[in-house]
């Protein structure tokens, strides 16, 4: 079969690989109908992969072509959402709903096995805990919104949670990628009155806009700062959702988080220690997230796609094929695409 | 009137000074019947005061000598508790409950304006705001359990708060002076199932033991965290309790906390940037905590403390005159005094 392999920084081919196989009773083997690439992915991209081969992806919707002799929810046939990270579903801590800390857990295309989600078929390990059966046929118009529950609307839903979105709130988004845009539906979702996009990229905003954000900061740095706290009467705001990842992302949460606020970050971390003291001083600031547990958000989360009330299927703007996907990773990395469907 | 002030790093005394008096509508003069040492008074006393001539102390019980003309709800001849900041009680944060954060509001002893509670008299800004009538006589013998709630009762309790403690949780209490050893009263009280006392000081985890404590770890450093984690399954403890403000209990709280889990941290912070990578990879960890709305928490805490549910006077190890407070910051920092009541 065909994969997506990263061997170093700006070197990715999709080239032939063994096919996806059962290698434990508890694991499934998808054939993968739609996955992605992630605004994650540009970070190895540019720092390098965490081996020389690794195999990419970690988004998917696929059909279910194989089960392992111990898997008994999931069934041959079924078209099915994978989360990023695969879990037993059945840990103190899955049972938490923190799935993402899973015994028995660990996350797809970050390295060695099980492989990545660009690639034809994939390995599914835990497939009982992991996989979320759809009732959709495969070509559904709502394809695109059940694809972001692999992990960009139930990331931005975590950072919303985590930073304790609340009716009523004031939030700001940090960053108008992918999941910054799903943290504006999760915001609205959740119930908050104001939301300020910190993002710069025109055609990003306006979408934010269409998802519910009431104001948009493109300025940086210190001017971001200022210009968020000049919209929220100089307090900040109740709730900010960092999903950058960067040291200035997490600088601007930490400078517009109001006292007794909370930051919720789900950028993958690219800083180094938090330093608290820039965030209100002695205000009881509050920093919580890390990888959503996508997988234990799905239940609360589709049927409002099912029934349209949220579409975040539209932060998709293109769909490619397999061989596209290192040119796309170019694109990712410039910013020009905002969020990329692969069809293998 | 006698009052404490200190002057430069171990250069505490105790001399004359103008008398307390009204300043603002909004203030009153309490004459303070019981004061403290506390716990976070060694900072100072070891880094220096913020000025030369810093008056000191912010806890006290006192019966109020005067109101201002704007003081509606307190008055003259009550007796009162007093938390460690004044606050307004009506602004938006005093309504969330973050009296900490009161745009009025300020810290006691602080340096400046207001004075310090280890003294024979006080003006209280925002009196109405501030300070909590009391329905006992002056010498009652509750009196050193509600004098706990001017500061380290409600700050263990805030600890315990931030740090998510919950029924049926593992906790840790890093840190056995009065505030850690009131913190393990309040995680007992929220119904915490396991409480592991981190401190070394046998008479402290005696008493800590009494409170709850279920577990004393008496290491230090890595060997501490081994000895946490054996104790809970290797798993760590899903509250942690950060009562000293040390790098190295920051550090061992970050070490001992579960996959999502939470610290509340309320020593008075003397580390630099928070390291979050040090704590479970990617496990959701939550930084919570700074200075407790101690305010807010009386209401709460104190018909536990009325009807004997909860003993938190008990940390009070001597009792001793204004003239006595010098000799007693140095047996604080040689920590041979737990906590110190003054009757001025």
């Amino acid at each position: 079969m065909r994969a997506t392999v990263m061997y170093k920084a700006h070197d990715v081919r999709v080239e032939s690989v063994p096919d996806a196989a059962i290698k434990a009773p508890t694991d499934a083997v998808i054939r993968i109908t739609r996955g992605c690439i992630c605004g994650s992915d540009p970070w190895p991209y540019n720092d390098g992969p965490k081996e020389n081969g690794q195999r990419m992806g970690h988004e998917a919707i696929g059909i279910v072509a194989e089960v392992g002799s111990d898997v008994h929810k999931i069934r041959r046939g079924q078209l099915v959402v994978m989360p990023f990270a695969y879990s037993d579903g059945s840990c103190m801590f899955c049972e938490e709903g923190l799935n993402t800390s899973c015994v028995h857990g660990g996350f797809f295309g970050n390295g060695g096995e099980p492989g990545g989600a660009q690639e034809e078929a994939l390995r599914i390990p835990q497939a009982d805990g992991t996989l979320y059966p759809l009732q959709v046929g495969e070509d559904d118009a709502l394809t695109p919104s059940l694809l972001t529950l692999s992990d960009v609307m139930g990331t931005g839903h975590h950072a919303a949670v985590t930073a304790r979105v609340a009716p009523g709130h004031r939030v700001a988004v940090v960053g108008d990628g992918a999941v910054g845009l799903c943290g504006v539906i999760a915001a609205k979702r959740l119930g908050a009155e104001q939301i300020i996009m910190m993002g710069r990229h025109p055609g990003r905003t306006a979408l934010a806009t269409e998802f519910g954000a009431t104001d948009i900061v493109s300025e940086r740095g210190k001017d971001a700062i200022e210009r968020a706290r000049e919209l929220t009467q100089g307090f900040g705001v109740h709730s900010v959702l960092e999903c950058v990842g960067s040291a200035q992302a997490m600088d601007t949460a930490l400078g517009i988080v109001r006292p007794g606020g909370a930051i919720g970050r789900v950028g993958v971390p690219h800083y180094g220690p938090i330093d608290l003291s820039t965030a209100p001083f002695y205000h009881n600031v509050i920093v919580a997230g890390d990888p959503a547990p996508v997988r234990a958000y799905i239940a609360e989360l589709l049927p409002d796609v099912m029934e349209g009330r949220i579409e975040p299927g539209r932060v998709f703007d293109r769909t490619i094929s397999l061989d596209e996907i290192p040119a796309c990773y170019r694109l990712m990395n410039e910013r020009e695409a905002l969020k990329v469907m692969v069809r293998p």
